[in-house]
């Protein structure tokens, strides 16, 4: 949400490539065509990075005939000065008193089925419905996802430069976090240092620390740190290329309680094993029980509220979802979170997690900092 | 999007009277009852300033009943230490393995007519029809409009403190044009100035030199500007608070070429005069007309591409939209920006925009810059 990032470019991206791949998918599908409104969708398909406004802009991919992207007037020029005038896209402008819906309804001619970004706003979805009474809609993402979840080489290593400057600040954490500071001091340090790092935005900064750890979406509070705290840290941030990072690290401020420190012990263990069964071929599904085995097995079970891990790319959170219950299957390129936690209300929490790659015959780790707690003298 | 903002609160907001208003409006729309994710409406509502993600976080409001709160487990301490904690509104948590729509569909009971927020995304949407299959979903700006569109005092209070926060921006503006320097780097100590000023997070910055200024919607470049440019410069951010500013001043390098200054006049008299036009009872396309007829009669009616203006408020566009067609008669509290401008495509562009306000009398301006012309001598 900041105008100051580099140019609208992805990663070394084939955007033609990915749009005639779309109609592959449509048509396996049996789905007329996809609608794409500005989201992490429409910068992987077009490199256009456009903001979600009220005025609708949408890319829409027919599954047989040319996408055409239709935009207000006033963006026309804009549209044109992003990818998607270097790539020769059909673009169709509408004027303020016009009625975008009723192009896009002539765009898509006689279809039944039409997919639409999962992200798409409400009110547009509804006033699609509405121009297209006989037409059913569904959710884009079982398209798109065909697509995003599997990275490419160039994808991965954007991927790994968004870890490496994550991790940079991780490295940096220890000098900030200090008894007597609020967690609102240290994450505004911490905001610089994402941006510092390389990142174009900051996309969310958690600073959990003592009771506050307890809350895995905690962000910042006016707490002050105090001797003897566990402090979850989660931070992550966009590159310039649009590709995110997310890394979380556990401090402690001096010794940590022994109970503590004991279940910490499993809880790492469980992050590796979580880890280290990462290989094409297991499921999604496999790699949460990996992790959760490990902490139900020493009675920790109930404190790990959470799914372990969540897809990165484009989003900070997209498929694959790391969850009991999904069947997705690992591909080489498929990159995601393995973050496993505890959480004990009015008392303190903790979490580990990197960003992996699998690979062609295993994993790589995004994230390379010591997993071990971090003790900060402070 | 970022976590280092102040404190999720609105201006002296009072959320159970809204939420009561909501009620009123429900049953006097013929509406079941409205469902709110995370959005500007959320916090308008309640306080609770969430990231939209993948997991269901929506606020249910029935017309008869009392509203509930869905917030997936994870985010439940979050959500409790949030303004929703202090109200004391019903929370309901799902976990990882649970359908967060049949919960909300046990919350809604039996209703014909539901209105979602206009920014839930689709993928929400669609399973939320799904799960509701004999429920008509419309739009909730229909609802919405009819409380947020009436600032109250305190909310304009805030609305012109972001404005005094922009327009310190725009003093300095001219310290960083400079002749040789390119967009992207005079738009990065704007941005950087925007934070200073106060605001929590940036929203857009656009600089728009010679030809750029023809593209309303340009961010920023690396073109470099040069001796003579007409430069375009509309920026805006979000105050801790929530309230947005969003401010544009032309500047020129040096002397500007003589049309252009002559058609820069007629603009200054057609923003002044559709200033001027606002007062209780007016339609919002009459103010629309008073600045284009400014334009038309001096014959520069085809270069004012776009609408006068935009409401302002928690979002940076929502109503009332300043637009031919709009019969949205103002209301003392209804604040909005002012923006006309004109635009040739391959030479030049200027815009002038003030936010205002709709007083019991007439209008008051919420920026304060001069709007003539202003020479860098760069």
């Amino acid at each position: 949400m900041t105008a100051t990032s580099g140019p609208p470019t992805t990663a070394a991206a084939d955007h033609p490539a990915r749009l005639d791949r779309v109609r592959e998918v449509l048509q396996d599908q049996g789905i007329g065509a996809l609608i794409v409104t500005p989201s992490a969708d429409l910068r992987y398909l077009t490199g256009y990075d456009a903001l979600p406004l009220e005025r609708l802009t949408a890319l829409v991919v027919p599954a047989q005939g040319d996408p055409v992207v239709i935009v207000p007037a006033l963006e026309r020029p804009a549209a044109l000065a992003s990818p998607i005038g270097a790539a020769g896209l059909m673009v169709a402008a509408w004027t303020e008193t016009e009625d975008p819906f009723s192009l896009v309804a002539g765009v898509l001619g006689d279809v039944s089925v039409v997919a639409v970004a999962d992200q798409m706003w409400a009110e547009k979805l509804l006033r699609l419905q509405a121009a297209l009474p006989r037409v059913r809609t569904v959710a884009g993402g079982r398209v798109l996802r065909e697509l995003r979840m599997r990275k490419t080489d160039a994808e991965v290593a954007a991927l790994r430069r968004a870890g490496a400057a994550i991790d940079a600040v991780h490295a940096e954490v220890p000098t900030w976090l200090r008894v007597g500071r609020t967690e609102r001091e240290v994450g505004k340090d911490i905001a610089d240092a994402i941006l510092a790092a390389g990142h174009a935005s900051v996309e969310f900064v958690i600073v959990g620390s003592g009771l506050n750890g307890a809350s895995p979406h905690h962000e910042l509070s006016d707490r002050v740190i105090a001797e003897g705290d566990p402090v979850v840290v989660d931070i992550g941030g966009t590159m310039p290329d649009g590709y995110c990072s997310d890394s979380t690290r556990t401090y402690v401020m001096g010794e940590p309680p022994a109970e503590y420190a004991e279940t910490y012990e499993v809880l790492l263990a469980a992050q590796r094993a979580a880890c280290h069964s990462v290989r094409p071929g297991v499921l999604a599904e496999d790699v949460d029980s990996a992790a959760r085995d490990v902490l139900a097995a020493a009675g920790f079970g109930d404190l790990f509220i959470h799914r372990t891990g969540h897809g990165i790319g484009l989003e900070c959170h997209e498929e694959p979802y790391i969850v009991a219950g999904s069947a997705v299957a690992l591909e080489p390129g498929m990159t995601f979170s393995i973050e496993p936690g505890f959480y004990v209300e009015g008392r303190w929490g903790a979490r580990i997690e990197d960003i992996v790659a699998c690979t062609g015959t295993g994993v790589e780790r995004l994230n390379l900092r010591p997993r071990e707690l971090v003790t900060v003298q402070g």
